[in-house]
This record gives structure tokens, C-alpha cells and sequence, in this order.
């Protein structure tokens, strides 16, 4: 976390305010999947936080040399782009295709926010999060795909019947957990198997 | 993050999914304070999120050589005793001196469901926050003062006048933010006057 300064101290300080006051919206756009007690569908702000929070203590599981803290504040900024332009369901293709100039082009505004040096560090966690090339890049995408799978198994399936998945759709996804995780990715898989043998989920 | 471990992986897993289990009930604690827009009461889970973010574009305003890893692990953590001991209102002194031995048995309980090693590093994370002995904590604990204020600030007074709340109850407050940043404390001192200035706080 860098300490350059290339705007007076003041200036900095109204220019990350202004940043804050702008993500305080994330609270306000709403996910598909459910809380663990089915009561309500989850906003961002609150997921994110999950899987930082998760990054912590599930940091044994990321490849040996896994920058954790770096896929903390990558976490932690991840789906501030969807502030502009949305929650897209991960099983709707269409959506998902569409989706990816809105998320750039809110990156290119949003980020813009804060000093050019803080705007060039966060834009370059989120770039790292959506290229999944690094360690700590797929290890954040896997927490972020584990975590909605955790809560639908805890929720009779959750979001699973209503929206008509199937077992392969989640498998695409459960690999890209293997990707980061082979270990979350094996308890993903052994849920998608509970999935379907309870019914929650159709082969 | 340590990587030791002293059950076989399985087992550790285990623990930790139980208690990733337990922290998404952070998100039914809702707090006194609105989002900006003034739509609803924030919860505890996106609360963490905000203050853990401002951590990381705030940090150049924490005393130099503070730790802002270990600052973002510990807003990351700080509310998780609340799952039990429930969000106290900071003006209501009777309540504040109450809640301090029931979130201490909350500790004991909600971080004892993970691994040994890892029950004690959050354990470790919680109380350094709680004593604010150290230049990380009285950072984190000023990004903990200054969100709600910032907040009330954007939303005509938000929590102020609904619950009657007086300048030198904010200012006393004010002072546990400049004991972790001049630079954050000077600014809700400004605001603290300006909402004196609107009518939104008492003298």
C-alpha cells in the first residue's frame, strides 16, 4: 500500500472520500443466493466481506506461496464494478457475455475516483482478479464461486431449484474452484453430489 | 496466515466450514447507523466490508509503519462477537459497560470453532483491537469511529437527531479517531461542526 503522494495531502484525502462515499452503494446491489438462513438474497458489500473473511482462514488450502493478504484486498474490491453495472447470474451465458464491457468501463469510472496512484493499484487487483493467471487471482475466484455453493447447501439447495440449475452448470464452475483449490474443489464437488442425490439438484 | 497444522487436513477443514458457517449470521446484526442513501439500517457483515476497505485507501493517514495488513485482518474480525452479544449504540453508556463480558464469552465461543492455531491468531487479532495499545489497532478502531460519522454526515445527521445525540458526544468520540489519525480526527471534527452549524447536532 503505497504512501506516494502526487496531489497535496488535502486534495488526496477529498479525492478518497469522495471514493467512499461512492462504494458505500455496493450495499445496495443485490446478489441471487441466499443467506445461510435462507431469510434474504445477500447484497455485495456483505459477500464481500464473506469471502475476505474466508480468504483467512481457508488461506491453507491456496497453493504453498499464495500471497494471502493480496487475495484479501482483491476480494475486498471485486465486485465494486457491479456498482454501474450489476450482479449477473453466473448461469445465464447471455448475461454473463454482455457483462464484461459494463464491468470495464464501470472500473474505468470508479476506480478513476481516488488519487492516480491508489486509482492504478486497485484497478490492477481487479485486472489480476478477472485474468486469473496468478495463484492469488484464482484463489479469490474460487472462494468467490465456493461461498454461493456453501450457502445452498446449507439453504435445501437455495437458489439451485428456483433457477432450474443442473448439476453439470455447477461442475463448470466447481472446476474453476479445482483451478484455485483443489481441496475446495473436491468439498464443492462432494456437495454437488449431495445436491443430487436430495433432489436440489438435477443431473 | 500460518500454515501449521496440528490435526490431519480433513479435520481442520471441517472446523473451518463450521465457523465460515457461524460468521455469515454477522449479517443479521444491523447496527444503528444508515447506508448513505438513508434507506436502511447498515448490518454488521457490510460494516466490516467498508471499514476494511477504507483501510486499504485510507492507510497513507495511519502513523508511518503501521501494518494496514494486519489492520484490515482485525475490521475484518472486529464485529464477529456481536453474532451473540448483538451491536451496542456507542451513546448509551449503561449498555456499552454491559456489553464488554458478553462479547469477551462471545469470543471464547464463535473463534474456539476453528483449528486451535487459527482460533488463537483471530483470538489475538480481536483483543489487540479491543486494547488498542498498538498503532494498527487505534487505526482500525479510528476507521470504526469515522465510517458511521462520514455516514450521518451524508444523510442530513442520519442517527444524530433521531436518537438526540450532542456535539460533545461526538467529539468524545472524535478523540478515539485522532488517536489513530490526526488527519481523520481533524476531519470528523469538521463535519461535528458543520452539523452543529445545520442543526443536526445539539451543543
Amino acid at each position: 500500500m503505497s504512501r506516494v503522494t502526487s496531489a497535496p495531502a488535502e486534495d488526496r484525502l477529498t479525492d478518497q472520500l469522495a471514493f467512499a462515499v461512492e462504494i458505500d452503494k455496493l450495499k445496495r446491489i443485490i446478489r441471487r443466493n441466499l443467506l445461510m438462513d435462507g431469510s434474504r438474497r445477500e447484497n455485495d458489500a456483505e459477500h464481500s466481506w464473506y469471502v475476505a473473511t474466508l480468504a483467512m482462514v481457508l488461506g491453507e488450502h491456496a497453493p504453498p506461496g499464495t500471497d494471502l493478504g493480496r487475495v484479501v484486498q482483491m476480494l475486498l474490491v471485486h465486485d465494486l464494478v457491479e456498482i454501474d453495472a450489476g450482479d449477473t447470474y453466473i448461469y445465464d451465458p447471455a448475461a454473463v457475455a454482455a457483462q464484461a464491457e459494463a464491468e470495464r468501463a464501470a472500473a474505468d469510472r470508479i476506480f478513476a475516483l481516488l488519487p492516480p496512484d491508489q486509482a492504478a493499484r486497485l484497478r490492477e487487483l481487479w485486472d489480476e482478479f478477472e485474468d486469473r493467471k496468478t495463484p492469488e487471482a484464482r484463489f479469490a475466484r474460487a472462494l468467490d464461486r465456493f461461498a454461493p455453493i456453501l450457502a445452498n447447501h446449507h439453504t435445501e439447495g437455495g437458489t439451485w431449484p428456483l433457477f432450474k440449475v443442473t448439476a453439470p452448470q455447477v461442475l463448470e464452475k466447481v472446476r474453476l474452484i479445482e483451478e484455485g483449490s483443489p481441496t475446495l474443489g473436491a468439498y464443492a464437488r462432494a456437495i454437488v453430489e449431495q445436491a443430487v442425490a436430495r433432489g436440489h439438484l438435477s443431473e
